[in-house]
């Protein structure tokens, strides 16, 4: 135990040692039953001696906040604090420091979206989430994951728990390479990076392409934490609209001409949050204009396995021969978000520097997981359970498409053709904004549009998604929104 | 699998699919005995006829480049690629895109330290480390910790691989907290973050306090790769010399007033690469100056609980009563590094920004780990185990330093109290830079003094490492330097 000591103070220090235990058991820092240390130890610690530790013990055992057992030690007593409702310590002031409260004004997030995430979104019994952006984990491989890890466990030993390459587990490069060359994309592990999940990929190429003031271009709507990096990093974002055939990659050029952006972020396939595929045309423009104007172009597949119908566009790095684009991929949608293990699959100069922001950053991704995934993929189950995951969120879309029509038919959208999101539009005069708190009420969530947007403005946009509920749960959730909407309408012709 | 296809071209579609699989397969992509999708597959796949696939598959069969084998599919030949050494595939362009050049001039980081990290560092047979900044992995708790991971697997299950609460798993804030507060330090769980080891604890609280072209003071010399974080984030670096007793605190106030720093780093205890402690008097000055001129304090405690002799100090965050100070610390240094599981405790306003900055930077910490390192500490098998690395580490720098009096009698140095480094300087006229060649041949490595300096000048200091080696091999180590440092002074000597 440190316990700061004054020794030019005019306070004996047995009595300093006593207001400091006194203090902090008090505010429930030592809680009930603490153990603290033998007289013996702490004056040794200290450096001061032991009868002064006794002295400020039995003190603190004469205000009843101590209690000792004989030959075992002195305890914090039990009754004294509140263990459920800890009140606030002496020691914290009663205003910060004025820095804390300068740097707000020094970044613009203050207007960062709240209703995105499901990550943080308190736990409310019985409601349908239509709102997240991750997999079902009902569906999780579960088991097979707990054998992978006992025989990684049991094969590797302490290395499974050591600093690994800087670029990530060998083997596991290797591995993805080979899936990446079975979809047409060229890939060796020399040129594959693991990341923490795709977050860290974004945040790393995004460091390592521009600085502060520069100009990104994105689609627009776009994934909120994509987003949220962007303008927190200090970039300008200029959105290129969506239609059903993906970013329209037509207004590009001119854009490219005037604001000369470093940058070009998409994701071609079942885009979050519109569930769109950019159109093979589309695709090859991006690329031809990516390499004409000097623009990388950060492609982002984050759900591109979870294909339902409907053809497969090559992806725009298996158009690219110059090197211009760099990929992005995670296994967190497919298998397990925390399992934090995602790629990013770069040629030329612009890998070193993404392989020293990784080290500055975190130094590397936890081997043992590595590790494990990679032995899960090898050995065949990570394509049984795709091929598994796309069977039940194939019908998952099915039934929210269903449910649509049947109980808010006035809800207009396009089907998308995998991915784990459907873009709606409420009917006329409705914001999304507006209806999030009516359907929280009912017992639904989603994701409203302006999270997705540069302006935040009210949008008549809501993101669906339909990977976290079966087919039952979209249907109850689907007819409490029905629910919200009318009561919204009714609202709205009232006022 | 994706091939991208042009339906314009004049060339027929069977024979870009030829084209492709060919350039794919001679460029080592897809490896030998790799199997191709079925043709009925990939027809589906690609929306073409399968007669069209069967064709191509024909003509590279004729070729000799695959085979098929009845009844099981289509495989790429053995004989053909040269797996061991892949030539460049033909899809590799002569030269990058302009934008990749331009990158480095963009960035001042051409000059990164190389010698400083022992995680890159190729091996070398019977070569004695000196130079790494890690634990001996040969005392890592393994069985220990695969005990912990088998039960967490049981009892969690699909939870142990969910997203957890944005700040970290719950009960392992609840058991650090308790940790902290038992050295002195008043934590709880709602101001700790947890973070993918120290090195993001750094980046996350630089982001969150400066923004490119501010000012950040820091000790000279300091951690290699903080400071390759705040030069790469484009801070201005201001180092304050380390004597026997820290930071030359006493210099600060001039400074502070002159340059208007955002923040201040320092590693109190058992500095990196000094190896010594800040004195009392100066942490008590260092966190007035901080609350007196509005400065917050980033304290990297990264080995404060390897202490082997003298008397703790408290911590700067256990004197700040005003929120002033950001404690960073990690497990890397005391259990494993591969586990990637670190904190910041912090109050005030800034809590919320540093929980943003870590959800745009990865989303979260991979929770297995959090749950394991949880488990892990709560049986006391961690106060355990620090107790044998201390005894261990204690020997390893007793013995480095009975080796240097013996071997290398010139060398000046400071017996470190704890911590894992000894900061050696070389008699006159050596820099460590011409000594690491040398004693590379020889078969010791070190760190480098310039590693840890702004100004990247060649130094007469060297960092020694010694918790990795046996007492016997770091006998052996500095047996070895001596040789190489009595060859460069002959050198020296006839030039």
């Amino acid at each position: 135990m440190r316990i700061p000591l004054d020794r030019d103070s005019s306070i004996p220090l047995y009595k300093q040692i006593e207001d400091f235990l006194k203090e902090n058991i008090l505010s429930g820092i030592l809680p009930p039953d603490t153990r603290l240390p033998s007289s013996r130890q702490l004056a040794h610690d200290l450096g001061v001696n032991r009868i002064t530790v006794e002295t400020a013990y039995d003190e603190l055992e004469a205000d009843g906040l101590v209690y000792s057992r004989r030959g075992s030690g002195t305890y914090v007593s039990p009754s004294l604090t509140l263990p459920d409702k800890p009140s606030v310590g002496a020691s914290m002031p009663a205003e910060w420091p004025v820095w804390q409260y300068e740097l707000l004004p020094r970044r613009d997030i203050s207007d960062q979206p709240v209703f995105e995430s499901g990550i943080y979104i308190a736990e409310r019994k019985d409601l349908v989430s239509l709102a997240g952006g991750l997999p079902d984990s009902r569906l999780f491989p579960v088991e097979d994951f707990r054998k992978v890890f006992r025989s990684i466990l049991r094969r590797d030993g302490i290395r499974a728990f050591e600093y690994g390459d800087g670029a990530g587990y060998l083997p596991l490069r290797h591995t993805i390479a080979q899936i990446l060359s079975s979809q047409g994309i060229p890939a060796r592990p020399e040129n594959l990076l693991i990341t923490s999940g795709s977050q860290q990929g974004i945040a790393l190429v995004t460091q390592v392409l521009t600085r502060p003031g520069d100009v990104v271009i994105v689609e627009d709507p776009t994934y909120a934490s994509a987003l949220d990096f962007f303008r927190t990093y200090g970039l300008k974002v200029i959105g290129i609209p969506v239609d059903s055939r993906g970013m329209a990659v037509e207004q590009l050029e001119e854009i490219m001409r005037a604001y000369h952006p470093r940058m070009i972020y998409t994701i071609p396939n079942f885009q979050n949050p519109t569930g769109v595929c950019m159109s093979g045309q589309r695709r090859r423009l991006l690329v031809v204009l990516s390499a004409r104007y000097n623009i990388p172009i950060l492609e982002d597949d984050f759900v591109g396995d979870l294909r339902y119908d409907g053809r497969a566009q090559p992806a725009l790095k298996a158009l690219d021969a110059d090197g211009n684009v760099l990929l992005i991929g995670t296994f967190s949608k497919m298998l397990m978000p925390g399992l934090r293990v995602g790629y990013v699959l770069a040629q030329g100069p612009v890998f070193q520097q993404l392989m020293f922001f990784k080290k500055i950053s975190d130094l590397a991704t936890s081997t043992l997981t590595q590790r494990a995934l990679e032995a899960y993929i090898t050995v065949g189950r990570y394509q049984a359970h795709l091929r598994r995951a796309c069977h039940a969120y194939r019908r998952r879309r099915d039934a929210l498409a269903e449910a649509l029509r049947t109980y808010l038919p006035e809800v207009r959208f396009e089907l998308p053709q995998g991915g784990i999101f459907l873009w709606a539009q409420l009917p006329g005069g409705i914001f999304s904004e507006d209806l999030y708190p009516l359907a929280w009420q009912e017992g639904v969530t989603f994701a409203v549009g302006s999270a997705f947007s540069m302006n935040k403005e009210k949008s008549p946009f809501m993101r669906l998604t339909f990977s976290q509920a079966t087919p039952a749960e979209i249907d109850l959730g689907i007819r409490r929104l029905a629910k919200a909407v009318a009561r919204l309408q009714g609202m709205n012709k009232k006022s």
